[in-house]
């Protein structure tokens, strides 16, 4: 392929060098590129340096057909890019009609005066092409420098966004595109390792021109499907049915779903209602199933009892359990749960109580150890897990669980998958 | 400065280019260089490409005295850094003893048998200087190319924490370094720019040496307080006085505070308990304040009543409120305040009711519109506001202005800070 044919992205802003902001932008531009089918090659960052910025747009325009610029489009002295690119394109600034229209349609929406550090903004490239910003006062601009084009992006990220499908356009006019066409998978409880390992072991199924992907989260872990040809589709759905077969009880839906929307579906499909009784997770698991719109046609209740006086008297967990067993103990989890059915008046719910650290743990209950209780009144079950690692990924995991366990009694799934055992608690 | 004590970052990894993964580890090396007054001048990110990886190394060696690679130490055939690092050095690869040892105990550590492809990482450039890994299984190592330290580090982001005070220490050797005393303050409910413009109309007593920093989230805003000298520390607690008499009342912490865990310092500090009435937060506030660790020292328990018929059963509400003003309505979430205060024989509550959206809204409460109660069961408020955005951007808000609100009320502070005033809905 030719240089012609790369893409180079120059990220400027001194918050990009001091590690005080985390790029993002470069990732959003790249997963946009990518759904056409081009491939970013290069990315160069530097801060607002103009003899860096200069010295690094001439370096990737000899590299690259397309160099995208983001940042330093705004209205202060440190937006440095409409100034460098004129520069290296070996032309004046000047005041460009268009944008300074943009500019005052965009002050007068909001009852603003145009000033002279918003005008800066319209200060542009003799030769600059606008691109549009439906959003945000900074537009956006495309310049030739020797064959390459050269085109600026604002660094708000949502301005950034709206303004990707015309610059994938651009690009791809000037470097050629197609489509990939992707499927997202989530899934839950089970690792990248695990299930390349069962593809493998069907690789001879594994139908041709489709790439398997990852993208691993904090529960979750997606999983894209992708080919680059329309007439792939086939394959792609292929390959999606033996991902089914090999792992179907962990894929818990498309796109971005998450578990508790996952859950959400599965009640509303049988119209069952959920509840939680809360002590380790605090009101987590509660705060992500109504984190989904639509969660009020599922969820009418759920109780946090942190103290054990509460679990008493919230949930009429008896003393005596308390007193005998323990808070993180079979027969509270069982107790919350039955309390929690019952006072919210719901047919499914989970109950959890553990010690989620970093002090609260014993030699027989160290940190780490949670019992579950998840069902109806008439079929529920309840489980001893550990769980290593931070208070924060402890209730992150134990939530997760808490949710995935439920979705499968609902949709009659394995109750306990490998991820699980992974976690039982097994006395030495 | 010449050229020699700059520092380079070169990130490798086509999860980088494709968009896939968000790099976060080169802010964590910058944020640690920053700390010893090393500045990264420029970074370059390439795929898992060796022609591209050995020119980018090449390009910059020449531009800089110290080259971090971070990336591609891994165990698999797309894992090159080292293969690149021997070339452009002009130097073999060979098994390296104590990186051979080091696989040998990490394996043994965890009952595993070192295999083939463990055994890759041990192949590392006749110099190499190895960097101690203390959590995984490829260690870093250093190597000298015409001049120009060449680190290497693993892109799993806890190892490359754990090799960084030695790394820091390396390049600090090679181009001095320096102390940053940094002094962070969480605020919340207050601008940057307002923050700016506060200080600005006192630049007079702003102390000389002492840089002022941002560093924006949802929903609370870091500043940073940097002086380069132990002699100007006096300045810094002179700069942090100013604030403090400026905007004292939203600052809720140090270092990486959060809300909920300024109101649990200022509860412990009154020996107070804590309870939660949520509607459309739907477990959110529970959830924040148990996230801390310590929180059962003042929270025993929370609910969430996201149904009319459990607003009634569980928290006392009465049937004619709920029917005479709605669900999100001052007497509503008074009366969940109450019955919160009540069942949880706590000592103050917050009590939340509002349309999160996307659905739900009306004429009169339109998506957004929430009514907040709080304080104890004598000394109590309530307020509606309007919060735009997204049902994630408003449930974040509303939880965190209700922890903010007890905060202010324990602390004794002004109740309604402008941030609130411009949600505070206006009858028109």
């Amino acid at each position: 392929m030719s240089q012609h044919k790369n893409v180079a992205l120059l990220l400027t802003g001194n918050e990009l060098m001091s590690g005080d902001t985390v790029d993002s932008n470069s990732s959003r531009i790249a997963l946009a590129l990518g759904e056409r089918q081009i491939a970013v090659s290069k990315k160069i960052t530097v801060g607002d340096d103009p003899a860096l910025l200069r010295a690094s747009l001439r370096e990737l325009c000899r590299e690259a057909g397309v160099v995208i610029i983001n940042g330093g489009l705004g209205p202060t002295e440190d937006d440095l890019t409409a100034e460098v690119v004129a520069e290296v394109a070996g032309e004046q600034l000047a005041d460009h009609p268009d944008a300074i229209a943009h500019l005052e349609e965009w002050c007068e929406k909001r009852g603003l005066e145009l000033n002279a550090s918003n005008l800066k903004q319209a200060h542009l490239p003799a030769s600059a092409d606008l691109v549009d910003n439906p959003i945000g006062s900074a537009v956006g601009f495309a310049v030739e420098i020797e064959g390459c084009l050269v085109i600026t992006t604002p660094g708000v990220p949502v301005e950034l966004t709206a303004m990707l499908p015309e610059i994938c356009e651009r690009v791809g006019a000037r470097v050629g595109s197609g489509t990939t066409y992707i499927r997202r998978l989530q899934t839950f409880g089970i690792g990248e390792s695990t299930i390349q390992e069962l593809v493998n072991a069907r690789s001879s199924d594994w139908p041709e021109g489709v790439v398997l992907g990852f993208r691993s989260g904090l529960p979750q872990l997606e999983l894209k499907l992708q080919v680059y040809s329309q007439s792939l589709l086939e394959e792609r759905n292929r390959a999606e049915t033996l991902l089914t077969e090999l792992i179907g009880d962990h894929i818990i839906g498309e796109d971005s779903d998450q578990l508790a929307m996952a859950l959400q579906r599965a009640l509303l499909a049988q119209g069952l209602s959920v509840t939680t009784a809360e002590s380790c997770t605090g009101g987590l698991i509660a705060s992500l199933i109504t984190k989904e719109a639509g969660s009020s046609q599922v969820f009418g209740a759920g109780f946090v009892t942190y103290a054990n006086a509460s679990k008493q008297k919230v949930l009429d967990v008896p003393e005596a359990e308390l007193n005998d067993h323990g808070a993180v103990s079979e027969p509270v989890v069982r107790s919350m749960l039955k309390g929690a059915l019952s006072k919210a008046s719901a047919d499914i719910g989970i109950a959890v109580s553990g010690v989620a650290g970093p002090g609260g743990g014993s030699e027989d209950k160290p940190v780490g150890t949670v019992w579950l209780a998840w069902g109806t009144e008439t079929h529920n079950d309840a489980i001893r897990l550990q769980i290593p690692g931070s208070r924060e990924r402890f209730q992150i995991l134990v939530a997760a669980i808490g949710l995935d366990l439920m979705r499968r009694q609902v949709l009659n799934l394995p109750a306990i998958p490998h991820y699980i055992k992974r976690f039982v608690y097994r006395n030495a």
